[in-house]
């Protein structure tokens, strides 16, 4: 049964609005057990004009683009091996961790690591998850890999969560798991 | 500079209200990237008499558990090999994945198949992660594993990562993903 | 979806603001076709010392009466000639009119008037229906009429509906339509 | 001293916010013995993309049409013996009941029955009231009846009243008593 | 902490809105010792169609001009011995208090009573502060004084402060104080 | 029109919410010339556990005490030669002005002054006025001075007005203007 008014400065876009009341909904659900047709959200967007806070007009700040879209783009450009636009979505600090490397900074790194493991991999996704964490949004993105290994012989099937952090719009930290040396090893 | 007013039927502990009103903060810095300062969250909860949908007064739900919280005393039962109090927290329809392995149902399953990769193996969390979802709560742990392996070697700092659904304050799903073939692939 | 939030002084019980909030729901039904379940009604009672008007604090008026619990009284009253009990609901300035008189100011000129022409009647309730006119709340009751002729013969089912205007908690006017000159008519 | 806001999504007519607000205002007034400059309604439209039910976007639903309106047309396209308009304002199960009449369904079927009755008959309003019931609005509307009886002799000043109920914008159900059959007694 | 909704109808200029902000801003910080940062003023501003107060729609009435804005085009059109636009600020009931005056009511007067007591007089300003009375704002200006005597020698730096009751844009009283006489018993 | 409606962390007093509300009415009628009674301040005062901003729930400040009061009783004090009762009332860096003194910053430098000037003074007040400035609140007092000369001869009716800065509960400025020396030079 809950309503959830928010007063905020205009300035953003129905997109936007959207995403925002949707999380809304979603941080009541996470709490009050309300069916969805009695969660209610309204957005009360107010001119420059009509807001002050200690005693100033205020601007709003632009909507941080959605991090679920980021990374999506980011994962697609990878896997289309289109790194100068994987590149773009990457913070300054970025670092990420695979399975069995340590920290590495740079997707030429990655693709240097990746080429004795296997020729190519894609990607079917079963779930992308994010949400606000205390720095940063993260994005969680799971599903299985298929490809083919060194050897010409193709796989398919292995399971794999990534784990990414955007900040401020850039992706600052990619964390890897999957199921690729379990299904070497039983090779 | 959002202010985000909820009403909501009173009923609800302070513990209670503070995760809400975390959970309706972030999901302001989801999207807004307003400073924190500038996010205020008012909550204003009523009588039970002073609340009507629909023609008819209503009853508050009970707030649902913390699903964090449920994982974490369910991981830590696990890791204290207390399955009668592990098994409190699965749903009816409970099923896990972890690496390798189909889907298993019940935890005697699960101590079955580990019993040969492991003698035992503790967990050192660095962070725990919770959203909504459709369906369910989403919690996500993470950290690294430490143990022996079945030759009583010891083994350290593998990293794991652990996603459960929680619904209506049972765990129904937990798919596990870690480093150990990796690093017995090393070995 | 509407969402109806109302601020008052305190002061009313929940009998009370339960007739309030219904009333405020068929206001907006009255107007907007939206599902009852999506219609929200809130009260926002505030202390005494919470609320300023013009500059100064304001007591709450005690809440109207009931309309149609004061005409459904008066009218079981009547029926029994309880009417000491009946007089109690009339305002000083009560008026009636009953099918072929004119103004009757009180209630045993009505007995009289009566007198030849039932021995008695009952009345049967098809509905009870209130609203809130310029100056009075408005009842509408209808239903059938049962009881005996002069001769001693009985009717039943004869048709009737009565209007009362109802004014700080008494009945100012009462208006009364039936069809007994017509069932009359047809003996 | 209420003070009633409303948020709805945007959509509505002033004329029919002018009858939303003016119907709260009354709702408060059944209850709440307020003097009328004390009794603040707001209204608060929201834009399509300010509002979420459920976790969906809402498309406002048109507002009803005034019943008041719709049965003042109706009576005089009936007096005016312009039964293709007053035909228009019927709902599909339409019924109506006059004195002495059972259920009729049809315009024709009360023009028959009233033919031996009066040669015509116009009506003088003294008072239209509208309430919100359960399934349907109501509308009452009462006042004095003049015309021709068959034998070519006038009359005036007979009482009535008539009972609607206007569902969807349709006219349903109409009662109506009067004080004919009376005045034909004493003829 | 706290955050001001204020619900009023449109017809306001961001200037008369950021003055009432600012105003209510100052309000709160009059009684409430929050930090500035955490004072939140919000306007809602309503079209004319959306606001019923008694039953009745309502126009806005324009905003009060600034009354220290009027004191001060006032006090530099009397330096500049501009007395006709200084007059045009003067209320009908004008009246004005000068040390060792009665109350004079035309400038004129005034212009004759300060002809013996200094050639000419400006005014530095140290602070200007409004504030609303029961009937006016008030407004209160201070700072010193520096001109010439009658017999052509200078004087400067000696203190004033003048106060104003402005009256629906109008000033209607000024009272004022200086050290003039101090300074000169001590000449 | 306007209704003003304020949320804040409940804890104060109903004085202290008397004096809030009176303020933010004035503020109100500073820019918008309402008539009072549609003038609607609402207070809406939270419990900690339902407020919270930056994500942290917050402890309300203590309201500031009343400036005039404190202002009033200084006065009284000092007319009273209550040095230790007014000496409370000052803050740490106390300075004050009199007519023709430079910054006295102890009230027995204020005595020496006054000492050649006359024996004593009371002071009769035809006005109180307080209001917020940017670092503290303003309290200005107006009336007349009755006393005796050196000389013992009597005075009265002699205009004053003070001035007072008060900074967190303390009297941290003091200006004062009178005609003194006005009435002096004509004796």
């Amino acid at each position: 049964m809950p309503v959830v008014e928010t007063h905020l400065i205009e300035g953003y876009t129905p997109e936007e609005k959207k995403r925002l009341m949707k999380a809304l909904t979603d941080a009541i659900r996470f709490v009050v057990p309300a069916v969805p047709e009695a969660i209610t959200v309204l957005l009360n967007e107010r001119p420059v004009c009509d807001y002050m806070r200690g005693g100033s007009l205020r601007t709003p700040a632009p909507a941080l683009p959605d991090p679920s879209a980021i990374v999506m783009d980011y994962l697609r450009a990878m896997e289309a091996r289109d790194l100068d636009r994987a590149g773009m979505h990457l913070g300054d600090r970025f670092a990420m961790v695979f399975p069995g490397t340590g920290e590495m900074t740079s997707l030429t790194q990655l693709i240097e690591w990746a080429a004795p493991r296997y020729r190519f991999v894609t990607k079917s996704y079963e779930g992308v998850e994010a949400l606000q964490g205390e720095q940063s949004a993260i994005v969680y993105t799971r599903g299985t890999l298929a490809g083919e290994w060194p050897d010409g012989s193709a796989f398919s099937g292995i399971r794999f969560i990534d784990r990414f952090e955007v900040t401020g719009g850039k992706i600052t930290r990619q964390d890897v798991w999957n199921d690729i040396a379990e299904t070497k090893g039983k090779k």
